[in-house]
């Protein structure tokens, strides 16, 4: 296992020879999506043909871990073609993880180097956590947890009358697709045939959460576990904090404000959760068809995308830390107070730095997206709201329209999926940052050979 | 002369025993728009009933300087109705330009006094402007301009064969509610009828320009023609800058992209211009209906109510120097900066603080906004997000659905008005900010008594 790290990252150090880490990055994720649009072309992984740009979409949709779809997953490819999407799903999640791991590490160091004040506090990474545990907890705890997810998945899937193999190869695929919160799903109806399945329903909730809240609240929980004395990280405080509040909200919005859910009735509770679950968690999958709910309801789900879930999760969004300190901002401004603090701590400089351009960028972003769709393609303002903030938030769910983009359409939304998976800044850095220097090379060297 | 201002700065002094600069204007401007209230309903004043809320409306639209109407003006209000109008018009800008020179001053020495490093730029009030010369120029230019501005108009409807008395009601009403940057019209079609009457849209906006534009440039360009040695300032110059970019990338949009514009033939630069402009100075007045925009140039006319002109005028909006802070902190950012700098100039961090706090609540307040309304109300949400913008922009364009708002909505649009005219970070502060100490009052005294 130590083995396979070294060289996991020995190759991370070839790469990056002359590239920033968010360049790194950029160049990693295009590799597998131009591998994925590649394979997902040949045509013996088709059951019927669909033009390159829709494989491309896939591939794309696939590595991001969004789950829009312009074309349908069961119907067009076959067990193979499938399989190389759960595989795109997977590379995108874990890789995408330990990529962060390492990019996060390295920053961290970097900051270190540079900036000590920024590392005085536990907002980002917490300092009690090593390289080593980090990523040996990536990639445990996603074995375990997608293995668990397919165990319960296939009980689940039998104890409704599926035929064992069709169960046994969608509770692999559903789990993989939960837990790297992707979405995809091999019924085109995604779960609305299983509005009123409580089992099903709660295994999805549990992975999509797990898998959304990210590994550092994981870690940190798992140190609390083997030893006593660690104490729970601020940024885990934070990060459950916001969950729970948000989810809470989310939940009562679609319980009591929409007309759809309301005539529910035994199942109301589960589609109201489940609804402001998968928005949040950004896995994307649905029991009620978006397309049904009000106006107001959409801009309740636009903002549970807009803000996702938690930072080095698989989820997309600005993140609840940023909201966290955009709020402080606020309230420390309105207060007329000098420091910004939240739940007594002070916030440093360049955490509401960070914080502030990730949300000018990612509000930019959205409007630009949406503008740029409504140029060529004529649906309803909402739904093209909804469709933007879907893919930057690699969300996922649909007013229905993601067939019917136009050429130019569908490439805006593979761009916002790229942009959306890597991160509103990592991606602006990757494109527009000056190349780094040899000091700096020689730096972040030293922060690798670990 | 000097003597009215010794009166107001009293007036001032006595206003705000034990209030903040933000509480004075956000009682001042209560007060206004409830005796305008009042006045409104009274039946002598108009020539068919309307409901109280309307009138409610109607006062809190003159008072902001918005323009946006539930009723017709012209078939609502006789003579004396249509003159309480004007004059609630007049006292929300110039009233409102007046405190806010005293706020502005105020608090600027006041960060004089607690932050003397802020005042060592240029940023925001420039050093070199002292506050008795800027008052002066504050009613000396508005009286000229509105007389100039009525002059023209008397030429202008004269020539269109209008009737003499008539003519001279409509050229005061309407020179004093452009410069205003209110857009309040006589005319239940705006000026839809002047689309090709070149004058006409000259005067227009020559005068939302200059209103616009505000007193900071004003003031700095009279120094620069009394004084050869004084330098055009850097907030001037960013304000000019900016203002100029924004009204030319607006017109070429509305000339190429929208079919509405395109196919007027020969007014089609005119118009085109001008629809920019009303949307951008935030005068409000419009030649063509905007209510057959498409989809694409709602959102481009979003963005520029979004931003609005220059601080310290009458328009609404952001503002050009927030826009300029904002991007500052992208490209800084972006490029791995530490400083934030525009041109060539280090931005102090106070100033980019508060332009990030007006970006965030602007922002919410907007989505907010958007969102109660379509609880209540069933309108399209591209035309909910345009008259949200308009209202919290104090632009006053509409889609036309202002008349069929519920009473839950008129009341979020008359809110969104009061706070537009206030500004989002004043409001914030009038709410919320702590109550000043006595040592604070001290000092405030010492500001005023100049
Ligand atoms: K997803
Ligand atoms: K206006």
């Amino acid at each position: 296992m130590r083995n396979s790290f070294k060289q996991l990252a020995g190759k991370y150090k070839l790469l990056k020879q002359g590239w920033s880490p968010q360049q790194n990055l950029f160049y990693g994720f295009l590799t597998y999506i131009f591998v994925g649009f590649v394979l997902l072309s040949l045509p013996f992984m088709q059951k019927e043909s669909a033009s390159f740009l829709d494989h491309l979409f896939i591939s794309t949709s696939a590595v991001s871990t969004t789950g829009l779809v312009t074309i349908s997953i069961f119907d067009t490819y076959n067990f193979f073609g499938q399989f190389i999407i759960m595989t795109l799903i997977q590379l995108g999640g874990i890789g995408y993880l330990s990529f962060t791991t390492f990019m996060l590490l390295s920053t961290t160091r970097k900051m270190t180097f540079w900036h000590k004040k920024i590392l005085s506090t536990e907002f980002t990474l917490p300092k009690t956590i090593k390289i080593n545990d980090f990523l040996k907890s990536v990639i445990l705890f996603t074995l375990i947890m997608e293995t668990l997810g397919a165990i319960l998945f296939f009980i689940a899937f039998k104890m409704d009358g599926m035929p064992t193999t069709e169960a046994l190869w969608s509770s692999v695929f559903h789990s993989v697709s939960t837990f790297c919160t992707a979405g995809f799903s091999l019924y085109n109806d995604s779960f609305m045939g299983y509005i009123d399945n409580g089992f099903i329903n709660a295994i999805i909730s549990m992975l999509a959460i797990c898998g959304s809240l990210g590994f550092i609240v994981i870690t940190d929980f798992g140190m609390v576990i083997r030893n006593k004395a660690h104490k729970i990280s601020f940024t885990t405080k934070i990060i459950l904090y916001g969950f729970v509040t948000l989810l809470t909200i989310g939940t009562a919005f679609f319980y009591f404000a929409e007309p759809t859910i309301a005539q529910l009735e035994d199942s109301r509770f589960l589609a109201a959760f489940f609804q402001a679950m998968t928005a949040m968690t950004t896995v994307g999958f649905n029991t009620v068809d978006f397309g049904l709910f009000s106006q107001a309801m959409i801009l309740i789900c636009v903002f549970l995308m807009y803000v996702g879930a938690s930072p080095s999760g698989t989820a997309g969004g600005i993140k609840i830390t940023t909201l966290t300190a955009v709020f402080s901002i606020m309230k420390s401004r309105l207060r007329g107070n000098k420091q910004i603090t939240f739940l007594g701590r002070v916030i440093p400089y360049e955490r509401l730095y960070i914080a502030t351009s990730a949300f000018i960028f990612y509000t930019l972003l959205i409007f630009i997206g949406t503008f740029l769709i409504t140029i060529t393609h004529v649906s309803e303002l909402k739904d093209i709201l909804f469709e933007v903030a879907s893919a930057l938030g690699t969300v996922g769910i649909s007013r229905g329209i993601t067939g019917d983009l136009t050429v130019f359409g569908k490439w805006v939304i593979i761009i916002l999926m790229f942009i959306g998976r890597l991160g509103v800044l990592t991606f602006g850095l990757a494109i527009w940052s000056k190349t780094i220097t040899e000091e700096e090379r020689e730096v972040l060297k030293e922060d690798i050979a670990v």
